[in-house]
């Protein structure tokens, strides 16, 4: 039988699992990443751990997924924010040379857009979707049950189609990119604003009077025990969320598509006003065909995902 | 040698051209859409026009391109608001009848997509995305070298895409979509509205003081005798078509962008700001890959793409 090995690299952390065919994991280890020591040492480290997994002897093919602007021809890192070391690493050359196995490298947004596929559709999905909820609005497309990479591995910057051509100002540098309403911060960056005008008590014990230090779990919290304001925030952010996946099925007119990601955990305050605008704003037929759903799996959906980039080869 | 028939009807015309394999016109005929006709009346005409071309001895398979919502897998035309009588009409089925060939039949934004893949970048274009502009803005998508239709055939309507979710109603029912700032109709109605402001002895006499008179042609014709209302007319069109460039260059990653149908006539002037829109809003990478043309064959996309629909079979 024959294994794959996935990796999957955050600012933070580092996951590496064998997996089967199925997307279904073996043996797994997970570690902080050290972003002050040199990528060629952390490449050493992740090769180091993953020959203790379990049926790595049968692993011939390697994926890795990581934060970051990605060449997946030439598996270069070219560069990441989050990542200060890593830039224009040659991860596929050091990491075949420490293992003497095929590596493939993709961004981890494909990464998790693939582990969706196996693991939330069970390969069911033919055209999927992926959205991953954080800091950022990251995205990616399986299209006839293949990842779909563009002409400059840059498809699916799903959180950068402009949803406000006149509204707020995005990283990235344009206006009104869904991710300048919809990313972790800026949604906190409106609560704390919307909070001037409105009365919480809850919300102002949980900050200590001090909006600004507002976070996702917070205002979920708070949502729980069904405070007014915080339940208004969250149905602001699926209200955008609605209008940014209501273009994505007039364009893409996919049969699926999933929600990850840590801003996933208030789904059940995110629906209502999601669904809402998606009913008022997308075509009927795609909109019919397309079913939406949060991941069961997110925090694995990286690492299946990275593994799966050589199953997909 | 193997040909192809291609036939394209829209409310207006009809047209059918006997194709080679690698795009060109062999032969071709066209004739007025007359929608008071019945549906299986106008096919049997189209049958009958087509037997006069020469080699049509030679085709084996027709492709049909029409106006309208098709259900390209049973060939059937749902409904098309331009055509009225026709209504879950079975094209594939009634053609396939009098012709004794096998039939396709899809919608004229994707026949235009497979035209502009082969006449304007004779099919060298991995991903392209064709934009049609007119009293609707349509579009297409051939990804990977091969018409993407999505999971209900309902890919690619670019004009649906939201631009401002509090901007302009949308005849789809959406609020902004690019269609209700781009649609040949809403560039004329900004048009009469900015010009309650502004003084144009150019456009005043051009539309006989009743500025709710104004057409492309008209504003074609002013901007050409460098009329500045004519201008920024158009310099507001092209920043609204950049906008929402930017974006599909964010989500699909084409390496080619073509656009077609009536406004292309004014290019000139809506190419500045479109570019400094897409300039502006695009991520770097997939839009340094991007090219973006008018296509050189406006009125032969549709009949030679639907020819085509037979060849990507």
């Amino acid at each position: 039988m024959e294994f794959f090995l996935g990796i999957d690299m955050g600012g933070l952390g580092i996951k590496i699992a064998v997996v089967d065919i199925k997307g279904h994991i073996i043996d797994a280890v997970s570690f902080p990443t050290d972003i002050t020591k040199e990528p060629q040492d952390i490449i050493k480290r992740i090769n180091d751990e993953a020959q203790k997994l379990k049926n790595y002897s049968k692993v011939k093919y390697i994926g890795f997924g990581t934060a970051g602007d990605v060449d997946s021809k030439k598996g270069i890192l070219r560069y990441a924010y989050n990542l200060p070391k890593w830039k224009k690493t040659p991860i596929k050359t050091l990491l075949q040379t420490y293992s003497k196995r095929t590596v493939f490298v993709d961004n981890d947004a494909n990464a998790a857009s693939l582990g969706a596929f196996y693991l939330d559709t069970k390969t069911k999905a033919k055209n999927l979707v992926c959205v991953t909820l954080g800091t950022g609005i990251g995205g990616g497309l399986i299209l006839d049950k293949k990842l779909y990479r563009g002409s400059s591995f840059s498809a699916g910057e799903i959180g950068h189609i402009t949803i406000k051509y006149d509204g707020l100002a995005c990283n990235c540098g344009n206006i009104g990119c869904a991710e300048s309403y919809l990313g972790a911060k800026n949604i906190m960056k409106f609560a704390a604003d919307f909070l001037k005008n409105r009365k919480s008590k809850m919300l102002y014990d949980l900050t200590d009077g001090d909006y600004s230090k507002i976070t996702p779990k917070i205002l979920f919290d708070a949502a729980l025990r069904k405070d007014e304001t915080a339940l208004q925030i969250w149905k602001y952010a699926g209200d955008k969320l609605g209008i940014l996946l209501a273009s994505v099925i007039n364009i893409v007119n996919p049969d699926t598509i999933v929600l990850c990601g840590g801003l996933s955990l208030a789904s059940k305050f995110l629906t209502p006003s999601m669904k809402t605008a998606i009913k008022n704003r997308s075509f009927k037929a795609p909109q019919k065909i397309c079913k939406i759903i949060f991941s069961k799996y997110s925090d694995k959906l990286g690492v299946v995902g990275a593994a799966m980039f050589a199953v997909q080869k």
